[in-house]
């Protein structure tokens, strides 16, 4: 979506030049950027249908750093987009023409690991797969892990709840984090949870997690490492039907088995994975389980054996288990090579999230399919399909007008698929400018009231990460009513482009 | 501690007698209470040393009274305890001389199961054992599995928290949890979270888990349901001392085996256990563990010998596996009287509950049995050691002059020691009345001041169980200066007892 940006006048270019002096004071050497050539770097995260080059960029090394910005910015009401690594699929961290970036990406440091208490203390910029690799050598890793794991940083997978293949059996972000420090946007810094179990009083690291970069800037993450599993074993299922898939996938669960992962893909996902990896896959199925358990050997081996019946009663056409760990990995690279291979079958592709009840799968991805021909656009399906969390791929051409718009709208009647068979709007991507104007479809207006006088109890003046999650007119959809927060128009959210 | 009441004047008198008049229109029949002989029996709830009858309590039966109670009573500024079976540990129901009690035992109806999504939706008088109870025919059952099961019920278990038992593998009731209806003090009626994963927005459903009845009153809760694993294994082991029975928990925690349970038992509690049920513990040991697995029977018989044989390197001097259910049973019977059994101990005992890093078990042990002699008190351990959560049962008699005060500084103690090698106040008991004066050991000011503005994003007039869970006067410990909210002493939530 191309953006018109209005002609800057000299208040504004004066406004901005005392700004950049200012950042340039606590934050010296190289740590602020605000040519126009460099600041382009900046412009998009992974939602890069929307791109904004950000004011300023400012990139702190400490946390005095950091809080003497944000009560910098916080004493002079300037906005504030925080970014990790920039690898958002929803826009959490797209830039606003009038607001300074605050990226994490020097904070990259692992401060302490403890193995027997099984925790790590890292900083946010540290990426996903940086803590595993810190912690394998003593045969320890951390679980969640979002495809992105090579790049994204542990500050975004807080920001957004980050999930990945395995959060089916060791849980979200928000399931493997204990404490935080979090500077708030006047300056004060803030430890919250406590490292054990329930930390006292209200839960705010529970409420830090998943919110998206509006009540404050993570600078320390306190995780749980877990003990490598003795065995991974990967199964590879193949179905003639999509339901037949779905009933599978809530057959295992319904049989009390938690399986390390459960993904699904259907044919056109295959199919391009396949010419993209030659991982093996059957051709001639509807649609593929890849099923991977992990623990000790005797109890791989008899869940193994239990999934294999539960499949072959389902109807399965093929199923096989990986002979060795070459083959795991080969089984994986089809499924971890989708969302490129799926790039090649479309100049463009715009990645939805949504989960439902694993029993609607079938119909869901039945009315997908109709609502595919409806808009005339293909869609491949990659997901994590023990957890109901749907990852459609819709297939679009940027370049054809109005391709991007009916793409969009697409995933709109997706999300409210998702909602309306009592699923969520997101599984792990989070909400951000994607999906800000769908969230009236799942809460009433009194819901998001809430949501928005806790977040004003962290940033009263609005001016951490403005125009992400919330609506930017709440509209209270039931009533046909619009509700505007404060009494003013435009919402003080309203970013400005 | 007994408490003195302040004799009461017309003026107060004429108040209440409005207060119930309005509350008798909102709740005709048999819902409010306030006769003095009725309402003793509200006076207290599981921590007894605490007594205060409440003004009146109103059982409402319905979510539009609940709302229309909380409406009334903001409207007319009076302050409001919510209240589940009062089996709270920490004073978390304990009654205001001049606050409404809201009890909600009527709401006890279980409203929906799905298994093949897995939820259960129920009201929040529904007892903890009573979810199970309900879909154990079908092969399910709910995890969290506090002590208190048979009586306390969902509501409170999402007001504290819950643990129990089986927390170390199923986790707490944060993470049973799904989504909540909610009555704001002012009677709006919220519905948080999604039932699937992530919900979207910021995580309320979260933030009402553990809130000890400050932000709303919960009407509906949608819990996770589990299928009941195929097998359950118990083994219980015996060491010569207590910190061989600390390090083979760290170890079996450390070599990746998640019990579904390791519970631990020092001497004193052994022996008043087994003098009590005749569990069959040995009586030659310096603690016990208790550790059950559960799953499959392959991974059951595996996960038994690696523990054993952990055991053994750890010095353990017996170690026996339950040979059949019903010796199971009895290895538990001992674990669950050990609370009456350490009851016949002394006339009282006080029940801490506090969280410590597992591999500090051992040093923890020996300091609390100094801290036992320099008070003149006993002390039994009873407690979740897979989660590092201590429960130090502090005998005392209360009869003896000075013997409560002093219990109770023993505990103080014990939770400032859990802090200071890296743990937290608490387990799984809440803060409540009991330990809000200790909340500065483990919060900083600022930490603090935010948990308060989150709690006026939901209570602007502080009206919801004041006097819980936040220090009275909010003191900056750090600094030596009080610290004073909203500029008013005293502070608006000191109760009036």
């Amino acid at each position: 979506m191309s953006l018109v940006m209005p002609a800057p006048d000299s208040r504004v270019l004066d406004r901005r030049a005392a700004i950049v002096a200012a950042l340039c004071a606590i934050v010296p050497g190289e740590g602020v950027i605000d040519e126009p050539r460099r600041l382009k770097v900046y412009e998009s995260d992974g939602l890069t249908a929307y791109r904004q080059p950000p004011m300023v960029v400012v990139l702190p090394e400490t946390v005095e750093q950091v809080s003497a910005v944000l009560a910098y910015c916080h004493a002079h009401g300037i906005r504030v987009v925080p970014r990790g690594a920039g690898t958002s699929l929803s826009g959490g961290a797209l830039p606003l023409v009038d607001a300074v970036l605050l990226g994490m990406a020097k904070f990259n440091r692992i401060l302490s690991v403890d193995y027997a208490d099984r925790v790590a203390v890292v900083q946010p910029g540290v990426t996903n797969l940086a803590v595993t690799e810190a912690v394998s050598p003593r045969g320890f890793y951390y679980a969640p892990d979002p495809s992105s794991q090579i790049a994204c940083t542990i500050g975004g997978n807080v920001a957004e709840n980050s999930g990945g293949v395995h959060c089916l059996k060791y849980g979200l972000t928000t399931n493997n984090v204990l404490a935080l420090q979090v500077v708030l946007i006047d300056g004060t810094v803030l430890r919250l949870g406590g490292g054990h179990l329930d930390a006292a009083g209200l839960d705010l690291v529970g409420l830090m997690v998943g919110s998206e970069g509006l009540l404050g800037v993570v600078t320390e993450v306190t995780v749980r490492i877990l003990p490598r599993p003795e065995t991974a074993r990967a199964l590879l299922i193949g179905f003639a039907t999509v339901e037949g898939a779905g009933q599978c996938v809530a057959d295992v669960i319904g049989a009390g088995i938690v399986p390390a992962g459960m993904e699904m893909m259907d044919r056109p996902a295959i199919h391009a994975a396949e010419a993209f990896v030659h991982a093996g896959y059957p051709l001639d199925v509807e649609a593929l389980l890849i099923v991977e358990l992990d623990g000790p050997a005797a109890e791989c081996d008899h869940l193994v054996g239990e999934i294999a019946a539960i499949a072959t009663r389902n109807g399965a056409t093929t199923c096989r288990a990986a002979a060795d760990e070459a083959e795991r990995m080969r089984f994986w690279a089809g499924r971890k090579a989708a969302f490129p291979a799926v790039g090649r079958l479309a100049p463009d592709y715009y990645c939805m999230d949504g989960t439902i009840p694993r029993r609607r799968l079938p119909e869901v991805l039945a009315r997908m399919r109709v609502l595919s021909e409806d808009y005339g656009l293909g869609v491949a399906n990659v997901f994590h399909a023990g957890d109901g969390n749907l990852h459609p791929l819709i297939l679009y051409d940027a370049n054809r007008p109005g391709e991007l718009a009916r793409a969009e709208a697409f995933g709109a009647d997706i999300l409210r698929l998702c909602v309306e068979v009592g699923g969520v709007l997101t599984g792990e991507h989070g909400v951000g400018v994607e999906k800000r104007e769908l969230m009236p479809v799942m809460f009433a207006a009194a819901d998001l009231d809430q949501q928005l006088r806790v977040k004003a109890a962290f940033d009263p003046p609005s001016l951490l990460n403005p125009g992400k999650m919330f609506p930017l007119l709440h509209r209270c959809a039931e009533q046909g009513r619009v509700h505007i927060h404060g009494g003013a128009l435009p919402h003080p959210d309203l970013p400005r482009f």
